[in-house]
């Protein structure tokens, strides 16, 4: 007999029962949360708990006598082993002939049904396209139900974790600075009021940081601006004495978190209001635009004011980031030592060598959390996208090939992200000759000079031509935007190529910092990715306007065991030189060892 | 007493009393024609006619006690010259203070008041702009009058030239198949029939030319497609013997010019009409959407679909290209010889080199007329953005300094453009500096390798590169498409690196040919700007997709009296000298003269 998932089926049919309650004919339960945060808390987890499947992308899609769950191609294999006995059909999405939810629900709903989820968890974006597939059908949504909350009765909490404060010396400008700003902006968009809902935003402007989203130091929160008013929605248990003072001096009237939706519904907007929809939630979206409706005024769909501020970085900012990344840095420099000295003579996981990073950051002062989940992948490993590494399944790392490691910290200073693909033994020429054009590319972007006006599309052949001309791309940006003492991925900006109409693009801007991370993957053979974050700085100004460049913000060495200069231009050696000697002058004096500092003085030794 | 221009006065008394009988309070003159072509006949010159000033670029306002004329900084002095007298006050575009037309009208009309324009002079943008602006104060627009035509007996008639036929092997493609390729872009874009106004896209797809606009081989025509129809309205006094035979064989079913809006006005589409609002005057696109609405269809706004068709050049038109631009090389190459041998030693100015090398080109096989007006400018001159020396105003080109000649042909195989700056005598030491720079930008440029699915803004870089290198830009784009015994300017793609919100981009696809000419323009003291064209290759493909390149299609020398070695990297000058051995191998055979062959070998060789 088959074997039959019962839990599973049970709470499936639990959730039927309340669909029924609620007249609810398909229930869809996608993997976000409140904010479209990188990371998801265990509360937010209902597709799992509905099918049993804990990738991090997947969306379950309920009726009556139907489940079905959509993934990627990353995890078919996991989500057909963990789904296996409950009934739940998995949709390969991507694969010729499989249709994708919104196409299932166009096909398979009758007129005049009902489709619900819980808004919250919804990007405007796939709310309205979903709304506008299904009007032709006279389908409704019914998107103000969290169905979850009625069947899950063991689901674990909200994140909740104590607020702080930062201090403005650490933050080169107050929150009164800050609201200024911001205020200006919503004045020359022509809005009395602004809603904003993305976290690190909400953070950045009010000096304040919290710990509600994995390896994001950010609180659940809304921020609601008028000219005269701030208003902060955060979970009440989440305020400690010291936030509490820190509010009442600056002016932040604190009101609980769950009230946001009953504040903006029963609102009295005395003018337009601005928000960005691209970080809109489908529910505050609609509790929003319904309200605006009501009070005859216009919504103003603007990028968040606080995006482009808290992207150029002022100067306290650059002052810390510049010496977080030094000890970040000699952390790392320090790892690679320890790896080389001690591989295929200890026993050495994937996993083992990230605690072993980790716990090294972990003693860094001003230390806060990792910036993410450390990558740590040997070999063919590295030419996975998204491989993890877990402490039961983990390769060893032998004295043979390579070892990639992407990692970074959050410290009271900045958030670091950087990646060096370290050599453990014997590699092809064939690995060389990638390596060296990765290298070769990381260094020619950061090596850069542009006009300002220039964007990430413009600059990014920079990073990828050596690749290029070796007949090699990367299937990914070569750069993202670094939060300060926040989230490791912020935008605007960014360094990529491919044009996509309708997408908009940021202006490079000094005090901007940007990650430089070409990569070659070969399936089943190997993978390198060198990632340096970058700084972008003047260079000039005259009559054409100003010139722009980039500074290293990271000091590691790259592994000359890996470099061929055959592979090279002159310009690249020379580059490669210089930055290495950058990097022993700044990062030794960090290193107390001897050894490791003679090390590292061969490390980096001009080639 | 002030001096009066009486007949000019006169003119807008005229004009006054019509503005009256049809109820127009505000009469605006802009300048196009009715295709928004780069250049406008005699016809369309309505703006001189009622001000006097002929400068390519103003508008004209009047009302019962106002007149004025916008135009841009270049024309300043001579509107202001020419208007002298007129009573016209000169609106000086751009200068702080001084109101945009839109900006006048919106505060200058009254309630209820009407603007009137001959709408088919005005862009679908401008119309709806102003219709927007000015809808607030209850004005009303009159479009479907040319009160000119009632005022001015004395009009130049539109311009009426023979149309010819081009041979299918000449166009590589038949009529009858570019239209079934078309007709696949309607189905898919869900229209059943398409309205196309822009002049070079009919002619490139019904492969006929005509001759009414300067330099443009293009007749005055729409086209009007439907699944089983083909209408074009050409004036009938245009259509030869031999084009109502073709027009009978292909299909193509000709209709008068001037029906075209009867025509609009009485159509019974049925269904969806694909339109380019880009391409469509604003008179056409209010009565095609007048009509959809009458007929309860839509108006879908997409690019043309010739626009890309016609840019991706064909095996044969590529073919014959590459054979017209070594013809233009070599008879460039013998005009340089040419300047260089006389100049100082016989009287010459910029005026009698430009028709020395027109009457060159005339003499090639195919040669139609020139693909723009030559572009000829000495020293200083030559930093001018929109220099033109006429006959009696030219400077003498002496043995001193650069001439920069910008210029092109259109032949029966092609259209052609090429800028080179040749060294007439003594130059300084930055001129070599800025001349080195720029040839290393375009030499760069055309030595890019690419993926698939770049557009012209990722890699303008390139050719910038060394100019930035040493603090200078260039205000304009790096390179436009270029048509095929059409226009010299044509689109989608281009080179160029400043990002606009909203402007979209075209991929580089291999068969088109775009221009590379970097710049340095140095006000009062010299302009330099070298242009080769350059077609869209593939070089390779695997995994990762196509690898694109560039290859030279203009095979010119590049002056190396002006070329400093120490200005250029290695690379530069190994591309310098690539390209050098590749013009003398492909031109020297065309030229049979064996002194301006030896000089030839001199001016390629390697250095």
């Amino acid at each position: 007999m088959a074997y039959e998932n019962t839990v599973i089926k049970e709470r499936l049919s639990l959730l039927r029962s309340k669909m029924a309650e609620n007249g609810i004919d398909f229930y869809m339960m996608p993997t976000s949360d409140f904010h479209n945060s990188e990371y998801s808390a265990d509360f937010f987890k209902v597709r799992e708990y509905f099918c049993g499947f804990d990738g991090s992308n997947g969306t379950l899609v309920v009726s009556a006598d139907f489940a079905g769950m959509w993934t990627d191609g990353r995890y078919f294999i996991q989500a057909e082993n963990q789904m296996k006995g409950t009934g739940v059909e998995l949709y390969k999405m991507g694969n010729p002939g499989v249709p994708t939810i919104e196409e299932y629900l166009s096909d398979n709903m009758k007129e005049g049904q009902v489709l619900g989820f819980d808004g919250r968890v919804v990007s405007t974006s796939i709310g309205e396209r979903l709304e506008k597939k299904l009007s032709g059908k006279n389908i409704s949504l019914k998107i103000d139900k969290d169905l979850a909350q009625e069947v899950w009765t063991d689901r674990p909490s909200l994140p909740c974790h104590d607020i702080y404060v930062l201090s403005d010396e650490l933050c080169g400008k107050s929150f009164a600075e800050k609201l200024s700003d911001v205020r200006g902006k919503m004045e020359k968009a022509g809005a009395k009021s602004h809603l904003l809902s993305k976290l690190d935003d909400i953070m950045w402007l009010t000096n304040l940081r919290g710990n509600d989203v994995e390896c994001n130091p950010v609180a659940l929160s809304y921020a609601y601006i008028t000219m005269d008013k701030f208003i902060l929605f955060v979970q009440e248990k989440e305020i400690t004495d010291e936030v509490k003072v820190y509010c009442d001096k600056v002016g932040i009237e604190l009101r609980d978190y769950a009230e946001v939706m009953n504040f903006i519904a029963g609102a009295t907007f005395d003018g337009d209001v601005l928000y960005d929809k691209r970080n809109t939630n489908f529910l505050t979206f609609r509790t929003l635009s319904d309200k605006a409706k009501a009070l005859g005024v216009e919504l103003k769909n603007e990028k968040d004011p606080t995006e482009l501020m808290k992207a150029i970085k002022n100067d306290t900012e650059l002052k810390n980031i510049r010496e977080v990344y030094l000890r970040d840095s000699a952390a790392l420099t320090e790892f690679i030592y320890w790896v080389k000295k001690n591989v295929g003579k200890t026993e050495m996981t994937e996993y083992s060598a990230a605690m072993k990073l980790d716990s090294m950051r972990a003693q860094l002062p001003g230390f806060i959390e990792l910036s993410f989940p450390t990558i740590s992948a040997y070999n063919a490993n590295a030419a996975m996208a998204h491989y993890e590494a877990t402490k039961d399944n983990a390769a060893q790392v032998k004295a043979q090939g390579m070892l990639l490691v992407d990692s970074g910290g959050t410290y009271m200073g900045g958030t670091t992200d950087v990646t060096r693909t370290i050599v453990v033994g014997e590699i092809s020429d064939e690995i060389k000759k990638h390596y060296t054009a990765t290298v070769a590319g990381m260094l020619q972007m950061a090596d850069a000079l542009f006009l300002e006006g220039c964007t990430g599309r413009n600059l990014d052949v920079y990073a990828r031509r050596p690749l290029w001309d070796i007949g090699i791309d990367y299937n990914h940006g070569t750069g993202h935007g670094i939060g300060y003492i926040l989230n490791v991925h912020e935008g605007p900006h960014s360094l990529r190529w491919r044009y996509a109409e309708g997408v908009s693009e940021a202006v490079l801007e000094p005090g901007m910092i940007v990650s430089d991370e070409p990569g070659v993957y070969i399936e089943g053979s190997h993978g390198i990715r060198i990632e340096n974050i970058i700084e972008v700085v003047e260079r000039s100004e005259n009559e054409y306007g100003k010139f722009l460049g980039f500074e290293h913000l990271t000091y590691v060495p790259i592994d000359l065991e890996a470099i061929d200069t055959r592979y090279m231009k002159p310009e690249h050696v020379e580059l490669l030189n210089k930055y290495h000697k950058a990097v022993y002058d700044k990062v030794s004096p960090l290193i107390k060892d001897e050894e490791i500092k003679n090390w590292l003085k061969e490390a980096t030794r001009a080639i």
